[in-house]
């Protein structure tokens, strides 16, 4: 298993008219998470696509909200691997306030494509070879 | 059964890096959906809080996406109810392209909130009789 | 002069914590009014882009805030050309609620790049011709 | 004169269909440049509203572009008072990429409003205090 958490403090944009973080927002902290779980490998995902031309298009996503997200809160966003990548690699998120308690949970199924070709592929070697030592 | 279509062009600002709509963007074509499914009622969403006092936080959303929505797609947002609302209501999704290619489905839970006495509470008879009339 | 107006209703995403839309989505408002103003001359942006290869990066964006749009608000962006367009092109904008009160007021100024190249080009005829008539 | 600094990196949900963060998102990054400066003060935004109801809407907004912002880049956002604050607080904000290149900058006036009898104020003395000692 491989994770990652980051903190992420929630602005004024992101509030809705309910005066709480908006339900579509949490998209983004899923992004937030899985990029740093994947920075923390030390591959950032800008070089997945820049040098090794490989990105990774969202197949599904999953979210329940359990408790508001509030202005100025100072977010854990918890992301976790809990298997090997193969054609999809799916990661799951907690999300986490300053008292600890859990937000709201997720999961967001990704697939690699080699934008040259523009087809499916695999996950990358150069990519499952970092995650592989935590299996 | 209780439907509503409603049209949305695509923005630059919702367009991502990969050129496509941005996935977590799907959420707000959700909410225009059953907005203006709840609207096509004669009962805006607007005057159910205004008025009423009732409010719809979400519970649950999940997304599925099967095609990329491209910059200035007029996307027609399929929004339909299968079920008669109780302590929650459930929209299902569909999003088409002016081709007619189905882009993306997916659901929303939402459930109902008193906001004078910020407690749950079932469907309010003003939303719920104008929808039986459907079932 | 050329002028165009459209409508769009504001949405729960759109409001931020005081309850009205967000200072930063005047600019989504814009591009909107700008987008239709020239969808009106029979070009899309789109087709700028996609067939003559030419984009138009902003260079400046001025706003002024007026009165708080309200969620459900049916807004009516107002967009205005009020010269030809040279090395840029300048749109003016008024925002109106339904009740016809000007919000808000603004200007965008782009500017015109050969997607080829690269390289910042004048207003190209495609657009110029279509906007002359209206002077 | 009173500065700070405050760092977020760019993610894909900012970037448009030109490949660059998106012109209205600047509001944004300004939105937490004054909030981080604000809250190196000792008094953070949201203690302004809920201990002393006073909140802070937008008259007006200026951006610049010069160069664009790109996904992963890791901003730094100045954020600069040059006067005391009276009826209005004026923030000017420049955003650097990670080579220091100046990319962006621009300007907010705030206005102060009392939330609890939502007439307009001048800059209460709890927050002016604080910022007198660098002027």
């Amino acid at each position: 298993m491989l994770e990652a958490t980051f903190q992420k403090r929630v602005r004024y944009a992101e509030i809705d008219k309910m005066g709480f973080v908006y339900y579509g927002h949490y998209a983004q902290l899923y992004e937030i998470g899985r990029a740093e779980l994947i920075r923390s490998l030390g591959l950032p995902y800008k070089t997945l696509e820049d040098k090794y031309s490989i990105m990774m298009p969202v197949l599904q996503l999953e979210c329940r909200y359990r408790l508001p997200a509030k202005y100025d809160d100072l977010l854990s966003i918890r992301t976790i691997l809990k298997e090997m990548p193969t054609k999809m690699i799916h990661f799951y998120h907690e999300i986490y306030n300053e008292k600890d308690q859990l937000l709201n949970t997720g999961s967001v199924k990704l697939f690699f494509v080699n934008m040259q070709t523009n087809k499916r592929v695999s996950c990358p070697a150069i990519l499952a070879e970092r995650i592989e030592s935590y299996f």
